[in-house]
């Protein structure tokens, strides 16, 4: 070897710089155009490299920058959370090196071309996914592969455990730990701040943690944050499950399943969710959270996320079979999923909605109240003591009792009740029924997309009051429904949306459809 | 409505920022968090937001930033391309909107369910595309839904045919304007710099445009750049080309297929190529550039892009199917493509390589001379003079009389003769033979990538020399090749690469393999 390195002497290193830009869980490195090293690389802005200070070694996409007030010739600028990641100061000495494509591609490839997974291919992926080895665009192929020829069980069983052993496991030391899921796409649909109370108070252990919205108008956190803190680490979170039986947390600082929080934060915009990797996706943060026995809940709609009964028997199979590999107690049930449950889309509408339930107020939405007795009975049918069948009405002794709303305030105590009592958006819009007639279709993506541009969940307050439900006669001039926001901008984004389509159809008494199932 | 403005008053526009990030082809706009009117969107900075000044309207992605010195709460920043792209001065006013994923997204979800698209649906998301309203996660997965069933004839069809429509179209106003083209996956396969010059001393009209590298460490234009300027405007071109019958000029100026350009570039980094995009891709280019006859050329072997040859006539076929719709004159050559052609990978090594058999110098790689030969006797016989199987003779004459080395000359000086003589890399390493034997395989990937960690194409001394081909006899300790390298980061690179596997293989005389096909 003849390594002249007197001919041009290029630095090692560089000097660590902290971009705080969010690049929203893919690393991102910033290398100046005219910096020494970066030249080795080419001039390709996609293309991965490694950044390494000592055993630290994370992976980024690169970006070329031509401003010198980002990044000088001589650092490397990392996004906020590669900076997170790498966990060292700024100024330190970092180097880079090439970074080839994560060796699990390889696989990915293999699915892309049809072929089938094993299990340790999926164990593969979901490691360098979890260690952010993979770009945004590598997941989105992993997730278009997996999700077009659909997975086979067996293969939504591999990714379900890969994903479940990549992330932390709760343990509760309990024969019974229960939970309830909803697959979700039904505004409005917040059961579970009805269904933990009731199930905690009749004294079983139901620590539930939920997660934020994505791109629907809230989370079960997000609304449970109208009411009390939600971001409780682990120790916290244990101690409050032990004394009341119960928590209502977000399940994101406890890293259940960190690969399904980086899919997902590619999939939903992406607008594709597969069967399988709902399923796994599901399965996986509910083993790691310790549940033994587990309440799936499917609505079936035409704007549901299932829409027809054959898709809903096929998902609730695959559930099934998926669950009894990892020896879950696990029921599905499915419901009607024709239009929003409850009035309130938004969280604080919605944490409205649920204390109005739990206070057993006049005005309090039925088919929320209703919805959540039945499930809550099914969860207590769980209890070896409960007879088939009985659940229901022990849940409604609970709920009507006020020990349901007892159990939550306790719960809101223990966690942190909010300082301040969040109010509804200021600026609000009333949108009139156009016509006489019935309420014939209530659009259910429609009103979440109403919320969101409203400001939900950023802005507490914001989102839809929907005064009108399936059914229901309406006059012209009458007000279906009511949007509430708290800034001007994101008001008039709304109004836009609604004017173009309002998400309700007024027809004749024989067009209001009937529900896909019987409750 | 009771729109309140003068609760909470937030500006509607913000101040355009210039921000030198390059982003490899995905508009991306950054927002301070405490922008006001950021604040409506949700902090999902992967969601995309419309920028609107007047008629003008971008899509971008959203990234989050909390540092004052990239972009103040009042501002909104872009990235290179999206700035060039909206053509606004900095500091010019601008307001955002929401922006819906783009519409042809459903016919790409459509595709991922497993259906069949029609034309109008290819022409809806090529011009999306086109116009940049896909994410790059977006376009992940329209090329593995396109890729993974892979598209049926009819469907390569419509996606040709909407790529070509979406780009610029040159015209020549002859009857014959040929080209040739080689799906590539061959190191050193320069044959273009050879085909143009005898083709063109022959009279026909080749008037030729080739990319850069984006995964491998040299493209024609890469390498033609070593000896002349080929970054030509169209008025250029066409000049060039009127008076010497050709040139050998980069395509990007052109815009002859920007989807595929977009791409392109998600494509590659993720290491998936279908035949139907490939087939596309090509197509659309050569379509758009105005050839009437094309030759293409299919190199088979272990680690070139295609293995067997059946896969090879699957590509031919679909190659011909799609070729007759346009009523282009297609040939297909499949090729011996076993190892590299040539002894230099990387730009200089390849012009060297290149103008040894140009002025037919005994030290020329033969295998490269004969290659040409072959391909250009084909594409002369696209003359209506030219009698079948007498074009070899043809080109050979024009090669050995020195008129192809006039022509090459006389193209050189018109696009602009390079002022430098570009040297290979002067930090050199010899990779030895570990023992005595017979050269078996050399693995085109892995010189590849030798050659790009090196640091080929953006130092255009850097690269492989290859002493030892398929069949040679080597003592151990005698070379196999040559590393060079201009910069030592990049040579310690690709040192270390080498030294982890450096691509050949030494066996016994009857391990050597046979080529694929005969010629």
């Amino acid at each position: 070897m003849s390594d002249n390195s007197t001919l041009k002497m290029v630095p090692h290193t560089l000097k660590l710089r902290r971009l705080g830009i969010d690049t929203y869980r893919e690393n991102v490195a910033y290398l100046h155009r005219e910096c020494e090293l970066y030249r080795a690389e080419g001039f390709q802005a996609l293309s991965k490299v490694t950044v390494c200070a000592g055993e630290r070694r994370i992976l980024a996409v690169l970006n070329v920058v031509d401003d010198d007030d980002i990044v000088m010739p001589t650092q490397l600028g990392l996004s906020e959370e590669a900076f997170v990641k790498l966990d060292l100061e700024e100024g330190r000495e970092v180097s880079i090196e090439h970074a080839e494509p994560p060796a699990s591609m390889a696989a990915v490839r293999r699915k892309i071309a049809g072929e089938r997974l094993n299990q340790q291919d999926f164990r593969d992926i979901i490691g360098d996914i979890t260690d952010k080895r993979y770009s945004k665009t590598e997941i989105s192929a992993f997730l278009v592969a997996t999700g077009q020829s659909d997975m086979d069980r067996d293969e939504v069983y591999y990714l379900t455990k890969a994903m479940t052993e990549a992330g932390e496991q709760l343990s509760w030391d309990e024969p019974l730990v229960v939970d309830k899921h909803c697959i979700g796409g039904i505004p409005g649909n917040r059961t579970s701040m009805l269904v933990v109370p009731i199930v905690a108070a009749h004294g079983m252990l139901i620590p539930k943690t939920s997660s934020r919205a994505i791109t629907s108008p809230a989370g079960t956190a997000d609304t449970m944050e109208v009411l009390a803190n939600v971001e409780l680490d682990l120790g916290k979170l244990r101690e409050i499950v032990r004394r009341h039986r119960a928590c209502l947390a977000w399940g994101g600082t406890a890293e259940l399943s960190p690969a399904d929080d980086i899919m997902i934060a590619v999939e939903r915009p992406l607008g594709i969710d597969s069967q399988g990797q709902m399923v796994s996706s599901i399965l996986s943060k509910k083993l790691s959270a310790g549940a033994t026995h587990l309440l799936i809940d499917i609505p079936v709609g035409p704007t549901a996320k299932v829409r027809h009964m054959r898709q809903a028997q096929h998902l609730r199979k695959l559930f099934e079979f998926v669950g009894d590999q990892f020896a879950i107690q696990l029921e599905v049930i499915i419901t009607d999923g024709r239009q929003p449950v409850g009035c309130g889309i938004g969280p604080v509408l919605e944490a409205r909605d649920v204390m109005q339930v739990l206070q057993n107020l006049p005005e309090a939405p039925n088919d929320l109240r209703q919805k959540a007795l039945r499930l809550a009975g099914r969860v207590l049918e769980f209890d070896p003591d409960v007879r088939g069948g009985k659940g229901y009405s022990i849940a409604r002794d609970i709920l009507d009792s006020g020990r349901a709303l007892d159990t939550m305030n306790k719960i809101i105590e223990a966690q942190g009740r909010q300082p301040t009592s969040y109010q509804p958006g200021r600026l609000v819009h009333d949108v009139l029924s156009p016509g006489d007639g019935f309420i014939v279709d209530i659009d259910n993506f429609r009103l979440a997309q109403i919320a969101s541009f409203a400001g939900a969940p950023i802005d507490k307050g914001a989102g839809v009051d929907l005064f009108k439900k399936l059914g229901s006669r309406v006059e012209k001039g009458e007000p279906l429904y009511r949007i509430h926001a708290e800034f001007s901008s994101s008001f008039n984004f709304a109004l836009k949306l609604c004017a173009d389509r309002s998400g309700y159809r007024i027809g004749g008494q024989e067009q209001i459809p009937g529900a896909f199932v019987e409750f």
